[in-house]
């Protein structure tokens, strides 16, 4: 039996996605029963990477949701309200859906999975969540047999590039970006990658899955890589931490082992230590670290992006849905696989920063007077902080910078100690302050 | 609907195994339909970690494989023929299998799949590799689509953990393997892992899945660590490299893409450059590292062993089956899933050590004479290999210690040299010689 496939978009990942389906040979054997039969493109006459045969291409992407003779629509256009109008219509026409689009499923997840599951279809999204590696899936199947704990992801490839880069080089983040620009690592409108917003859409569908209720996409704490200077990774780097974008999504446990009341969800840059396994990672990969009952701790590790990566995960999406519909007698076929449906009914509450156990990294630019540590320690002494390392490193023209690594504190509480370090007469400025693992 | 698991054994997997089963609370929601109905054990009346009502527990393994109402025979009694003749008997009365027994596949998985595949059960073997690191699913399914070129998997914890600590220490083999014994990281007989087998076994399994055909267990080429000194190690390190046991299976695929005609397979210990991806992999802990076409390079890395890791595996292999019964019709219940069957027809051809390219680093006693390294540089010279470095490291009583590392070379050829080698006045023996990434 076959299947036909719709893409909708044809780009680089729907460019890599129909190379790897129309070449098979010496692939899994399941991806002979795929066929595209229509590609929907906005310009015809454009050039491609792949050859169709006649009729194939078109412009009429309505059509392609409705066309009868297609069972799985594969969504790469990307953006959000042009593919959800596509996603709901394929699945209101009973097909099957691919997606790699984060950002329509951490905004709408909720309604189009609600669609999927009245309909009987799947949704599948692999390659929206660190591109090629095996990651949602090992979540819903073999990882989830276990309480999972804790999700740290490495899941933005450009912030990672870039901070790699400012790390060895030694270079401001200005100065990278703009060569990441160049070549092509970094968007020309950086935003969503730079402020950690692309993270946050991830780490969204990673703490939905791993924690099994649906999340509202502004509960993730967002906070990106713009203020991160040349100083800030120098002065980790002596202190022996490495400075990773990290989203993090953590809950602890009743003791009975439910699911956690309430979680952690956040996306911020965080000093590693330098022999983490996070802190290895390197350039445009992506990493996920899952923390597991009794499994422990297994890290995930690969490409989070580019042509060739992100089309593996599409097409691995097809192929378990078509192995689930060879499975299935046409009478059951309501896309009840639970190992591929994705059922999430309640909201999940998320903790406010504020109440986040951590410790703090603190850049504070000060005079250059033989008291100014002192009262530094002092005011956070009086807030019930004490400081693991306080480090006098530069002396500028304009004074002295102080760096200093608190012990775990309560946000909350750190913030007030900060404001108030800002009224003391000898601080000038606190221009970095950071998360420490 | 409830499915029911009859476990053979219930030692450290076996116990880790239940507790999980038992208490499925906060887990995947398919497993409050698995029941363990019968646990077999050699010894009844000795004390458990577990608690199973009563008449559950029985030393009649014979019972278990034949008992109609079992669905599942989860074989945790280890060793091989035992093993094997209790896996065929589940198998033949219609028992679906999971195993976490390397050696009962790698040397019998051609008769056990065979009889399932007839008899139309599944038989599934997460945990024989790599512990709870979600492996062979993976490959089966997500990585599939890819053509995979080669797996290279540090798969054995035992070696990783000996080797790691002699590195951080600078101790010799024999005394980290005494204490490794103390402490329980290796057995009484520690042969299966320091010789290299029980990463044999695995490598053969993972070759199997990765390149679609037979292996016999034989082909693997196999050395193990006995052999490393302290000095080699801190040589290696000097020279920018660290030392693992790896496991290789590899295949140059036609310009088809088609599975390759032949493949390298092999365990041995390797100089890893520090910044590869598996030399940062310390202590019991496993990684495998897939190179994949057009995916590029996967990690999956995390505990290789122990209950808790290993049991996750265990029960990931039963919701997968529990999963796809769910969704098959009593008629269509012959164990046809494309992603958890395994099928494989034909043997694999495996290339001779002998034909390998390889860099080798090697390690010679000599006479402190000044025509040494012109010598040993003429003879290797003679047989068309270049040396990338030369290093004269340490001058013994005996005479001086010198450390070559190869430019890349047929091991054949690098043989023949060595043999030559070893006729030269000035050579009185050369201990170390060994493969270099």
């Amino acid at each position: 039996m076959g299947y036909n496939v719709g893409l909708l978009g044809l780009g680089t990942v729907g460019t890599g996605t129909a190379k790897i389906i129309l070449d098979a040979v010496g692939r899994h054997p399941l991806l002979e029963t795929v066929s595209i039969s229509r590609v929907g493109v906005r310009n015809l006459d454009k050039a491609r990477d792949v050859k169709f045969a006649d009729g194939v291409l078109t412009d009429d992407l309505d059509a392609i949701v409705a066309d009868p003779s297609i069972d799985i629509v594969v969504e790469l256009i990307g953006g959000v309200d042009t593919a959800l109008k596509y996603i709901l219509a394929a699945i209101a026409h009973g097909k099957h859906v691919v997606t790699a689009n984060k950002a329509v499923i951490s905004r709408h997840g909720d309604e189009i999975f609600d669609a999927a599951n009245a309909k009987g279809v799947y949704v599948m999204l692999e390659a929206a969540v660190a591109g090629g590696i095996p990651v949602l899936a090992p979540l819903k199947q073999a990882l989830g047999v276990n309480r999972i704990n804790r999700i740290t992801g490495i899941i933005n490839g450009t912030t990672n590039y870039i901070l790699t880069r400012m790390k060895d080089e030694g270079a401001d983040f200005a100065a990278v970006l703009a060569d990441a620009q160049h070549l092509g690592y970094a968007e020309a409108d950086p935003t969503a990658d730079v402020d950690g917003l692309d993270a946050a859409d991830k780490i969204a569908i990673l703490a939905s899955l791993a924690f099994g209720g649906r999340i509202q996409l502004d509960d993730v704490s967002c906070e990106g890589i713009r203020k991160i200077s040349a100083a800030d990774i120098a002065y980790a780097k002596n202190l022996g931490f490495t400075i990773r974008l990290l989203a993090i999504a953590c809950g602890h446990r009743p003791d009975s082992g439910a699911m956690p009341d309430e979680i952690e969800l956040r996306v911020h840059p965080t000093l590693l230590p330098a022999h983490h396994p996070l802190a290895t990672v390197e350039g445009v990969n992506n990493a996920v670290l899952v923390e597991a009952d009794p499994l422990g701790e297994v890290m995930l590790y690969g490409p989070g992006a580019g042509e060739g990566a992100t089309a593996s995960a599409v097409v691995s999406d097809i192929v378990s849905i078509v192995a689930a519909l060879g499975t299935e007698t046409a009478q059951q076929a309501s896309a009840d696989n639970p190992l591929l449906r994705w059922d999430r009914d309640s909201y999940i509450r998320v903790a406010p920063m504020a109440d986040l156990v951590s410790r703090f990294y603190v850049r504070i630019l000060t005079q250059d007077r033989p008291s100014v540590i002192g009262h530094i320690g002092m005011t956070f002494g009086q807030h019930g902080i004490s400081l693991e390392s306080v480090v006098q490193i530069d002396v500028h023209d304009r004074g002295a910078e102080i760096v200093a690594i608190t012990h775990e504190v309560r946000e909350g509480e750190f913030r007030k100690a900060l404001d108030e370090l800002l009224t003391l007469d000898e601080v000038s400025d606190v221009p970095s302050v950071l998360h420490v693992w």
